[in-house]
């Protein structure tokens, strides 16, 4: 059992050194040794876990959903605002988390690595939600689940790209909060609209909340 | 004046090497002696004109805009979403737009490159052009011209990335109509609503009346 647990943390603290050197570097300049000696493992352990620098940065891409986990809210709608601010604000900060956005987004991520694997799952789990929104009566009746999530993780995608350009990142919230403003009214119903809090500032202060009540 | 003239065609010959070079490898690794061979012009032409490869990159940035090229329209909120529909049309088929497409995007584009002036540039043209839509009154009194461009922008490149990593940008038509569906119902006011038209195949239909016109 321990020897079990120190298995995954040595896959974990592996995940987070490719990250971090994916993120700084990109696919192809990345090599091996670079993850090693950043995770202070050996090569063997590596290797063990991942069998070549394909896995490594496919295994980078699927942990990028698990960081829009937030707490469950009466009101799904306010969840999936939720996930949209909590990601922006684990952008800032979390390096796991920026190497698989740079992997999903770059051209040069190899056909080898499924670079659209992140896109299935956000929308996946987001369609999921979405249509619990409607079951729940607080969408419009035009509205179409599949399509606006499409949208949103699309648009998600290229406003962090272009706030990473314009001001690393820095205006990301705002920009996420004019997405909402845009698109809420084309899809909530007035009832529901008016209680949504997508304000720029709603990811630091759900990621307080939970902080919290971790403590 | 035919000198000048040979001169203007090298520089086109070499941009458009230079746009499918990068698109097809991206900027690391790029080399010149490629985009030599993909022109087929002498190195003296390309340094005459390139001092080097981040000013090659930054010249091929700055051609994005001219891409959104579009017959003027009485309603300026249609020729904005018709400008969106070229340009993702065009994607289809020129390497140029989709090479600086790939550079303004890659995290890999270095420092010495300013990726970022292409989105300076398109939320400079399209904030002109929602300006006078408001001041036409096409707008909504709660629509901020400034914020919708930056949305409008972001989103573009978010939903042409994700287009391409899932359908090859076979879709984007589609998620360009989507995405107007969501956006227009916030900042049109009903009476220009009824008549914009966004559906998939809008650029496809103004890039042939663009060619009907020319020839």
């Amino acid at each position: 059992m321990a020897q079990q647990e120190r298995a995954i943390r040595t896959r974990r603290a592996i995940l987070e050194a490719a990250g971090a050197v994916f993120d700084e570097h990109g696919y192809t300049s990345t090599t091996i040794s670079m993850v090693l000696e950043r995770a202070e493992v050996t090569k063997g352990a590596l290797y063990f876990h991942f069998p070549s620098k394909e896995s490594l940065a496919q295994a980078v891409l699927n942990e990028q959903v698990p960081f829009g986990a937030v707490p469950p809210q009466p009101c799904k709608l306010q969840e999936i605002i939720d996930m949209t601010f909590v990601v922006g604000q684990r952008l800032l900060s979390n390096s796991l988390l920026r190497g698989s956005v740079r992997l999903a987004v770059d051209q040069e991520t190899p056909s080898g690595v499924d670079h659209g694997e992140p896109f299935r799952q956000w929308a996946h789990r987001l369609t999921a939600l979405l249509e619990q929104a409607r079951t729940q009566g607080e969408l419009l009746p035009t509205a179409n689940p599949r399509e606006t999530v499409d949208l949103l993780v699309g648009s998600f995608t290229g406003i962090q790209l272009m706030s990473r350009a314009l001001t690393n990142r820095a205006d990301l919230g705002h920009r996420l909060s004019v997405l909402w403003a845009h698109i809420l009214p084309s899809i909530a119903v007035p009832g529901v609209l008016i209680a949504l809090d997508s304000r720029a500032d709603r990811g630091a202060r759900v990621l307080e909340s939970l902080e919290v009540a971790a403590s």
